[in-house]
């Protein structure tokens, strides 16, 4: 194995001073640019690696940010990743990154990880389960910043990143009652988690302006996944009369709902009219395509990632941003078009 | 901002020895149980932190394996990096995970970063265009040992992961010749990239061994996108006669093909029977669903931080473990399965 090279050695090989080896490398202008590039490259042909883990340990700080999510294998996610790799990055920043696999215990245990390996700042999107602070105190108390996106938690020292899942959900539930629909089930996740109320709240609303009574043996709540939407299919089917459109809160369960309806001879849209949230993949593919919400997990990822390296370089007032609303945009598509004609 | 909690601090609170605390926070066995539940109470209640990262510099060990895959937001990789994030997690590593953005200069730079950082370790899948291993150098250089899984380097030092691509082409394609189809296309991506080099070779060697003369004007090359199956199925539509068979490297250009051709008016499987590679979600969801090879990512992730942790934990000698080529399988579905009747 090699031994590590010093700036000491580099020194001996060039017949300079170590300190002018340092300052060379750290481009200081006292040493010239010949000089410079002579020491560089030295530097590199030896082997030498800049010790940024013992400077960073002098420091007290890190550079890593730690990034804990609910699961890495979801589209919405690996997006959102992205764009936080993307812009830490480009900052010399490194990412830590777990998964609490929907669960508290596991989040507590990452935090907890990411708390003793020295982060500088944490982003989280928490899990299906999240109900205490507890394991995010400790982070506060050493003035480290805590920034929440998409499932947020709300807390007066941490900013959170979200998109406006009330208004988007009111404005696809109302869509359906233009469309003609006056039976609208909706299939939710747990309601503990703003994305989720947030959703099933702009849908009542919907409902509410349109003068339609919220009834509430047509909410089904499940874990949003392709089989529970399969599942829902059969709820669906036993209702009578038929409900005639459907406001699913993320796409995967509305594909997996589509699916069963139509291998039980349901017309979507003219039967029943569908419409998902998230603008997955599988919405373009599916036949119809399905009406949803444009969600940008690429730019959610940027902007929360902007905002910890703007806070930890100019230690912004990271209390004065408290909530960042992204835009989200409704994709009408055919799963929720009718021919007006027919009705 | 809250003072860092020293093993002294609860020395000092509960009147017994820093040495105590220190073997009680250890779980030494000299320390009785009754004062290491106090010990680890005390401290838990003061928010005393381990300072793992000051001991592990001295350890000359970082407890981090670094990953660099092409892209975050892919079905694949996301799936790839859940199932390392499990093993490495349970095995109380960290991951710093960055992406190449499928370019050499990015993965270079990320690599170097992984080295001043001190990664104990480095699991990599290389980017498209990536030809040298010279930004991998420095690793093996130091005895940092550097695992590919799926697009794999050829080197000596360096354990390889991958499924048998060339098996797994070989057999679907054999499949489509046993579905009659005689004139079959391939879209194929980088032939730099093991992966897709083999699943064309897989590909002429089932036309060779059905004496199928193999046409070069047949083979498409491009990076694999939706909108690049598009653009090929103009090229295949200008073909005369028709092909009546396509395999396709991976699902999401299969997919995208797929709709442009059905938008002509193309019968599928009838008129063109398909095949892809992956598994993706959107191959189930397309109609016909999409015959494809199942390509087991969260294994792959697993299998390639097992024998990551394994090395580090025991100092297993990696050279002994050359090349470990995981199970795939073919799964058929409609989109190549013909009537026979109507042949």
């Amino acid at each position: 194995m090699q031994k590590e090279i010093t700036i000491y050695d580099i020194a001996a090989k060039l017949n300079i001073s170590a300190a002018t080896v340092s300052r060379g490398l750290k481009d200081h202008p006292r040493v010239s640019k010949a000089t410079k590039k002579l020491i560089v490259k030295t530097a590199d042909e030896m082997g030498y690696r800049s010790n940024s883990f013992a400077s960073n340990l002098r420091k007290k700080q890190s550079n890593v940010i730690g990034v804990i999510v609910p699961r890495l294998n979801s589209n919405f996610m690996a997006d959102v990743l992205a764009g936080i790799e993307k812009v830490v990055n480009n900052n010399n920043y490194n990412l830590f990154i777990s998964q609490s696999l929907e669960t508290m215990k596991k989040e507590a245990s990452n935090a907890k990880a990411m708390l003793n390996n020295r982060v500088d700042g944490l982003l989280v999107s928490v899990a299906y389960d999240t109900t205490s602070f507890d394991h995010f105190e400790p982070f506060i108390k050493r003035n480290i910043p805590v920034i929440f996106f998409d499932r947020v938690f709300d807390h007066a020292m941490c900013p959170q990143i979200y998109i406006d899942n009330y208004k988007a959900a009111f404005d696809i539930t109302n869509h359906l009652i233009k469309q003609g629909c006056k039976k609208i089930v909706h299939i939710g996740g747990n309601q503990l988690r703003n994305v989720y109320s947030e959703r099933f709240q702009g849908y009542k609303k919907a409902l509410e302006e349109n003068h339609i009574e919220f009834d509430n043996s047509l909410v089904i709540i499940n874990d949003l996944t392709s089989e529970a939407g399969a599942e829902a299919a059969g709820e669906i089917l036993k209702m009578d009369p038929l409900p005639d459109g459907l406001f699913v809160a993320n796409d995967i369960c509305a594909v997996g709902c589509m699916q069963a309806l139509k291998k039980e001879g349901i017309n979507i849209p003219d039967d029943i009219a569908v419409a998902g949230f998230n603008n997955d993949p599988t919405a373009t593919v599916i036949e119809p395509p399905l009406t949803t919400v444009n969600y940008k997990g690429h730019e959610m990822g940027e902007a929360a990632a902007k905002l910890m390296i703007n806070y930890l370089l100019d230690k912004q007032d990271l209390q004065q941003t408290h909530g960042l609303i992204l835009r989200s945009e409704l994709i009408i598509r055919e799963s929720s078009l009718r021919d007006k004609s027919k009705q």
